[in-house]
């Protein structure tokens, strides 16, 4: 089969790989309905994050169980399913407290940009829908893969509750879709930090209710005179760079709450700081797992659409090109389509 | 009267003092029954937080109200109070919040190893007993006003609970009011990490199941032996050392809780470490008042006994004595008696 290939610095290829085998009785081979780019994949595309030879990249995606190996119990063939950036057993006593990303038996997912899978530990690891959804649904359904998971993750981290005041550090689609998971949690006010018109007018569909386009100490002067003086309850920072955490950390009220889902790149906190801030921080990867069923049942149900963050889609030998895309922010987030065959 | 004062590294003097007065409506004037000396004193007397001037000492006290000013309503003269190290208005949104050392009008408290001390926002910092205390329970509600307030948040930040897993870094006198803390609400398993026999002692009779003398790499490895490779649900960082925070951070179960309780010095948390560590991190200045109803109660019903960490006690004209015991580890905590006079 063709699959993405990052050899360097912006350096995107649509290559022969070999065909996903069952290599385990635990596995499951997918035929992808649908795959995407992440916000993550731009840190080694930029050349912040170096990679030391050719990597397969994605890790979000949907479809169809094509194979199954001897020791999967609960999905079955044929089925639709929604799986994880993280693998999990689903077993264990991380998993069992609903940190399935930290699993004991946890691989990182690649090689999504494809249009086949390997997913190992399938069991526990994904989702079935009850019926093949329909077509429409299918970028929604991709979303909860991890965009709207760890969107959602941020705002449950940050304790987001009926009539809580959240801050959303990040305008892109993970922030979008902490936006809509904080409204989802019942926030009361939501503001979105963000300067880009586009992704300003998709955080208010979302539920924001304010937007600050300030950053850093200014962007924490505003969002202390949003509050009385106070800071926000909830801050979900949804970047990881220094600037953005601590941001993030001087916005919150002191008994609030931080949480933080993006990887950091060089960030280190100032333990004084933190200290005195008297802030809550949680964060990590995100659990998705733990929250599939309830984001595909709110998916189905008519009652989200996340999906809206792929303002970009293109048949997936044109990889590249939505790499290009979201690295000159022309486009939020690029939805790959593969043509189905090997 | 006499107040005691840290001129620089090492050099403490009991020397002439101005009388405490009321210089606003909302103080109180204390006649201290006790007071002590704090770890926290010992970064400054170290010289490894510098004084740029002479500086009073002091921020642990419980006494009777000698003098009110004309605002205050709740107090009154005669009664036995217990406070906290920071003043709190216990009316603002902060402070309604259970953040009372985070008030809006927070000053921190000084000058209170002396026998009298003026309190700001009496109202909103003291509590008061019912009747006066029998002379014996003094050292222990004097805990109450900080080490064990501070060690009781250590506990509550870092969410023990029945059944929980706990391990307290740091065998100061804060550690091992955390262990009494962790005891208190209900945790199966406390391990204390201590390489002092006096301390472990004390940390067993607090209620600790297990002792263990390693630190840093080798204690975090210790920890993960004694917890099925998993981590522990909650690690309660008593120190403020670097070494102390990853060895509590890395201890600690993904999906844990770590809580931090002593003023970090130099530390900085490395942003990738902490985010895949996947934990919980809370702390900062105990908000003690919070606590302070329910520990005074517990004290008085008999229930717990924290006065058992001042393994010294002094007439408070010896302060220097104390310093020196405490700073050459002859003691945990020295326990100050003023005479009463001005």
């Amino acid at each position: 089969m063709q699959g993405t290939m990052l050899y360097g610095p912006r350096d995107i290829r649509f290559e022969s790989r070999p065909e996903p085998k069952i290599t385990k009785p635990t596995d499951a081979i997918l035929r992808l309905s649908a795959t995407c780019i992440c916000g993550s994949d731009l840190w080694p595309y930029r050349g912040i994050q170096t990679v030391a030879e050719p990597t397969p990249m994605g890790h979000e995606y949907c479809g169809v169980v094509e194979e199954i190996g001897k020791d999967v119990r609960n999905i079955k063939r044929g089925q639709f399913v929604v799986g994880s950036f993280a693998t999990s057993d689903n077993t264990c006593p991380i998993c069992k407290d609903g940190y399935q990303s930290s699993c004991v038996h946890r691989e990182f997912m690649n090689q999504a940009q494809a249009p086949f899978l390997r997913v190992p530990l399938a069991d526990g690891t994904l989702v079935s829908t009850n019926d093949p959804p329909a077509k429409e649904m299918i970028p929604s359904l991709l979303a909860a893969s991890d965009v709207l998971g760890t969107g959602w993750f941020a705002a449950d981290a940050a304790n987001v509750k009926p009539g809580s005041i959240v801050v959303v550090v990040g305008d892109g689609a993970v922030g979008l879709l902490a936006v809509l998971s904080a409204k989802q949690m019942g926030a009361e006010r939501i503001i979105a930090m963000s300067r880009h018109a586009s992704r300003q007018k998709l955080a208010r569909e979302f539920g924001a209710t304010d937007i600050v386009v300030e950053r850093g100490d200014e962007g924490v002067a505003r969002i202390k005179e949003m509050t009385k003086g106070i800071g926000a309850d909830s801050v979900l920072e949804c970047v990881g760079t220094q600037e953005s955490m601590m941001q993030a950390i001087n916005s919150t009220r002191p008994g609030g709450y931080v949480s933080y889902v993006g990887v950091p790149h060089n960030v280190a906190l100032d333990g004084e700081q933190v200290f005195f801030a008297h802030v809550h921080l949680h964060g990590g990867p995100a659990p998705v797992r733990r929250y599939l069923p309830k984001l595909i049942k709110l998916v189905l149900d008519g009652k989200i659409n996340p999906g809206k963050v792929f303002d970009l889609t293109l048949p997936l030998d044109r990889v590249a090109e939505g790499y290009r895309a979201m690295d000159e922010r022309r486009a939020i987030k690029t939805l790959l389509q593969p043509n189905g065959t090997k």
